[in-house]
């Protein structure tokens, strides 16, 4: 639990580091390989560090928590509370959109060992008198340590007199065991073999909507009036009320640049493209263009600025798709060949996965010799459309690029737009995926889409918030993605969608889906693929957005849901639920106050109606053991009262595959 | 499993390190704490390094751990293997007593990669002419890396050239996929984003005895041949072919130095003694002399030395133990009176755990101001008796000395005498014991007094060995001390003190006993207490060495056992084993090429026969699922056929608790 963070700075000069260093502090956490690489956090988290701390012999020893944000040169200082096994505690709030640092400092609490053993003297009736002497001199030096404060000066120097009087040694004793000596002392004494922690580590504090986001995906030339025809920028403003009303935040396009011609790939990833297949965007550039242009078709930069702050009313950003790589076309190709690989028959390198050719797609290399002036050139891509206003961008494939680009990229532009956002592409290998959140990327498409089972989900709910990934790893959970089709949803009918929305959206603050291909359940894939087919890469699509089977008002309750209750606006508050069906996955989520609390029940299986018994943590939750407490489904409305820790429930996922329950009592 | 190290030293002048770093390397282990602190370990053991190794995009990474000897300067590469999640993995034999150097490093293999995407290029049956090119250029390139080996550059250059003759396709291709162009572009492909790991770890290499050896404690002043009489070295003297027969091969003994009068203790640890009381050997000095002298009552240094050279006539080593602490009447008093810590009334502060006193030792002040000079005298005492020819010592209470004093004293020491060995007394805090350990000491004093039941072993065996400990921290197992007689001793009768010599000598390859007091089953406590009563630490015994319930004989089997087994000369390779009994403990050892695998199965409880199933993991240990194979009770001489995992087993604790099976098949 969260402590009250000190207030007041420390009123020490400097603690000189002692000669010999008889404290020893290990294991601070959380550090990042070392303090490489910083912890994340928002304004309104905490950060709690522990570390190991101790000393040789058997005298007293104190441990603080020293944190300052970056700007500042003084340290605070908070009290660390010790644990069993010299494990030491301590917390601290984030309080402004800033870095912070923070260490341990630990040493050797003379007084406070002192104190200990007049008690035990006291306690077996010994004399103490000699005591009283060795603590005026403790006391004495105490005093010298008293800046400023000269009132509790006098106290310390008053005491030591009184200590070294053998006829007050009753009162003398009474005073060296008091609650005011032994605060003034926690001040003012002498820290012997003060020392702090080898490191500074660094808190990187971003914006509350790296932490809470909503995103949705779309294709903006799908959305002409016209059927047919190209949609624009302006087509989609029309989009904007009912994406504000069913709940998200972000609004996301695909790449928005120029596509390019040569090798353009057809409907259904088709090697030729026909006159009008508008080719995939993110086929990168053509003469018009590369990265900072926009596709004509799709409107004017002002157009682009129109939309951005017309989704600004409806409280939506745009997020921005920046794909580092090129169509043949793009005029990098022409300005910078050597910022490409060539071939010995003097073509560059076209992307492959073989026998696979992407022959519509440069790879840029980023091993040119010229490396220094193409790494410039693409933070400017990110520099020049920040200057147009946007703060996030998705980063398509980042793991293709290598990690001390993004390192530098990252950091450089964090500096001067502290408000930017970047959602890191990566489906790749776990460390891949977790150096680059490491380096600096803000949030990171996950493992979500390809867990299926509750044992599944736990084990990797459990990696993703009970591990060191829990300080620096974001993860936003999409269920589809343009690329990405999963099982489950190919299959599992409307069900599958309602079930896995749910998952994610209060599994993760952070989530997202690929629509309306989403909320109108679109499930054929392409033939023996995770893929759809007819996919919308490579086609204008016509949506039907108002099918009857679409799902716009399930999101949108869920979304409200999101809204209403901070519990869902973290996703570090998971806390597993046991249960007796394994196709009931049982959840909590609850505000650190418990002001909030969310028990989550979703049926696994979308075929089948489930029931079975869940346990809520009711001692930890703070119910209680011997209290009925009320459950109110936030999806169906639906209320009952419960008692004790197992109850019962039963989901039909034709009805509706979850409960959202909401828990309060009187 | 270990591998063959590679013999042969890289031919690499140098490999530049990549100034755009691709390749990641993490978690190297063993590191402790960072690098801080060394490994341990003894000629002829392995050390297996693990770390993972990854870089951005697709292409393949290579990995080699770089070891060498300190006093080299050229690393030897052994190449690391890949396993799941970018884990790779090393081993390499320490096979000279000193200290080695490791570290990783990775870079990304372009042929390889090239090598695989041939062949799937060729398997899709596509045109790969322009591929050999590519090839060609690699090729190229790796020719120069050659130094001085000519053949080798000629054939890369003779291919280089093939690869661009398109008519030879097929040959090309089929030398392109060839093992041999394989290994000779793994000796000098170019070595694309190269990388060291960030710091080098070391690897402290100890003498053998530091992982294996038999300790016996013994008061030399208990060994008169004249009953009530002070005994003398040269009384020990004749002791000497007893404990080489009962396979002990160090001798420790107490301190040996003059002893204090002022304060001195009596019988029972009481306050006063009498005139003929020899007081406590770890009350330190007196005016005959200090810590570099002896006791005159046991002799001269002659003595001594003659005791040493009949010692190793039987394999036997003297260890000494050394206790940094004064009696009042050591010269350090006169002499050095600023290493000690002064009372307000010019006294010097004694020794107190309050509200016990305990006047007759003054501890030695650390933080004195005159520390240089104390670090450098205390660190004379070792070599001092470094210099009459010790190498073994036990310290007494390490712990409430500082850690950095350890660090440099230790440090030093072993760099003039590195056969040393320190065993530390710290009977403390986890952490505490652990500092110890990485601060020099070899051996380290443990918990295993206090383990009684199954799980509390399991459990503990665990963290000693499979736990970063392992890499360390060298447990040294003492059934009892002067200091320490547990309760299952005191209660369990001699059956209990035949279970804790085999669990001790067969858990740990370092354990010891204090004698005769365990051979003898000694078990009348002090009341109240965990310690004997009439102590040796206070009083001449009498010891009826050959008491007729003595367990001399028993003694000398396991260390018998031990001697004859190699499977028992090393801690680490305990491997636990199921029971159906939970008062049946069973664990296996083996040697790393399964040529001597013991099973021991120990009956927990001193008072019941108990029998039940153990599970011989077959498989593990070569056995195989279908054989028949035989266990022979080194203890007993009881031969047995076993099938199959589970067997039976039956320890009636009044015959032996325990059973020794060596395990062999055809």
């Amino acid at each position: 639990m969260p402590t009250k963070t000190a207030k007041k700075t420390s009123r020490r000069k400097s603690a000189t580091v002692a000669v010999l260093q008889r404290v020893v502090i290990e294991d601070v956490k959380p550090q990042i390989d070392g303090g490489a690489f910083p912890v994340k956090r928002v304004p309104g988290e905490y950060v709690t560090v522990t570390a190991t701390v101790y000393a040789d012999a058997h005298d007293d020893v104190e441990a603080v928590l020293l944190v300052r944000r970056r700007s500042e040169t003084q340290w605070r200082e908070i009290p660390m509370r010790r644990g069993i096994n010299d494990l030491w505690t301590a917390d601290f709030l984030i309080e402004h959109q800033e870095d912070y640092v923070y260490t341990v400092a630990g040493w050797i609490d003379e007084f406070s060992t002192w104190r200990r053993k007049l008690v035990k003297l006291w306690e077996a009736g010994q004399d103490v008198r000699l005591e009283m002497k060795v603590a005026a001199q403790l006391l004495d030096t105490a005093a010298v340590n008293v800046n400023g404060s000269l009132q509790d000066g006098r106290w310390l120097k008053k005491w030591a007199r009184d200590f070294t009087r053998e006829g007050d040694v009753f009162a003398s004793a009474y005073i060296g065991m008091s609650r005011p000596l032994f605060d003034l002392m926690k001040r003012f004494g002498e820290r012997k073999s003060y020392r702090r922690f080898t490191h500074e580590l660094t808190v990187r504090v971003d914006r509350q909507r790296a932490l809470y986001s909503t995103w949705y995906e779309l294709f903006p030339r799908s959305w002409s009036l016209t059927q047919g025809q190209h949609g624009t920028f302006k087509d989609c403003e029309r989009l904007l009320p009912e994406l504000a009303r069913m709940g998200f935040d972000v609004l996301y396009f695909p790449p928005i640049h120029p596509i390019g011609s040569t090798h353009r790939k057809g409907g259904n990833n088709s090697l030729t493209a026909g006159v009008t297949d508008p080719g995939s965007p993110w086929a990168v550039g053509n003469t018009d263009g590369g990265h900072k242009a926009i596709h004509a078709q799709l409107g004017t930069l002002k157009d682009f600025k129109n939309l951005m702050a017309a989704a600004a009313k409806h409280g939506i950003e745009i997020a921005l798709d920046i794909a580092f790589q090129c169509s043949p076309d793009h005029p990098y190709v022409k300005q910078h060949p050597q910022w490409f690989k060539w071939r010995p028959d003097k073509t560059i390198q076209y992307a492959e996965n073989p026998p696979k050719k992407y022959e519509d797609i440069y790879p840029i290399n980023f091993d040119s010799d010229d490396y220094q002036n193409l790494k410039e050139e693409l933070k400017d891509v990110f520099v020049y459309w920040l200057k147009q206003g946007i703060r996030i961008f998705r980063v398509d494939n980042p793991h293709t690029k290598p990690f001390p680009f993004w390192d530098e990229v990252i950091g450089a532009v964090r500096e001067d737009f502290p408000d930017v956002i970047f959602l890191a592409e990566a489906f790749t290998r776990p460390h891949v995926m977790q150096r680059l959140a490491k380096g600096g990327f803000h949030q990171s498409y996950t493992y979500f889409t390809w867990r299926n089972s509750r044992h599944e989900f736990r084990e990797y709910m459990h990696e993703l918030t009970r591990t060191e990934m829990r300080e620096y790893f974001r993860p936003n959970f999409w269920p589809n993605t343009p690329d990405i089709l999963p099982p489950h949803l190919q299959h599992g009918g409307r069900p599958a969608f309602m079930q896995r929305l749910v998952l994610a959206a209060t599994l993760s603050s952070n989530y997202g889906i690929y629509g309306p291909a989403f909320e109108l359940c679109l499930w054929e894939p392409f033939p023996g693929k995770e893929e759809y087919v007819h996919s919308e890469k490579y086609e204008l699509k016509d949506w039907d957005w108002d099918a009857p089977w679409n799902l716009k008002d399930f999101i949108t309750r869920i979304n409200r849901i999101r809204r209403d209750n901070p519990a869902l606006q973290t996703t570090w508050n998971y806390g597993p639920c046991e249960s007796s069906n394994e196709n009931l996955y049982c959840y909590h989520k609850a505000t650190a106050d418990r002001g909030n609390i969310l028990l989550i029940v979703v049926n696994m299986d979308p075929y089948q109606t489930h029931s079975g018994q869940v346990c809520v943590p009711v001692e930890e939750l703070g119910i209680g053991w011997n209290r009925h407490y009320r459950v109110h489904d936030l999806i169906s409305n639906d209320r009952y009262t419960w008692y004790r820790d197992w109850n019962y429930v039963e989901l039909d996922p034709f009805r509706c595959p979850a409960h959202i329950f909401k828990i309060t009592w009187d």
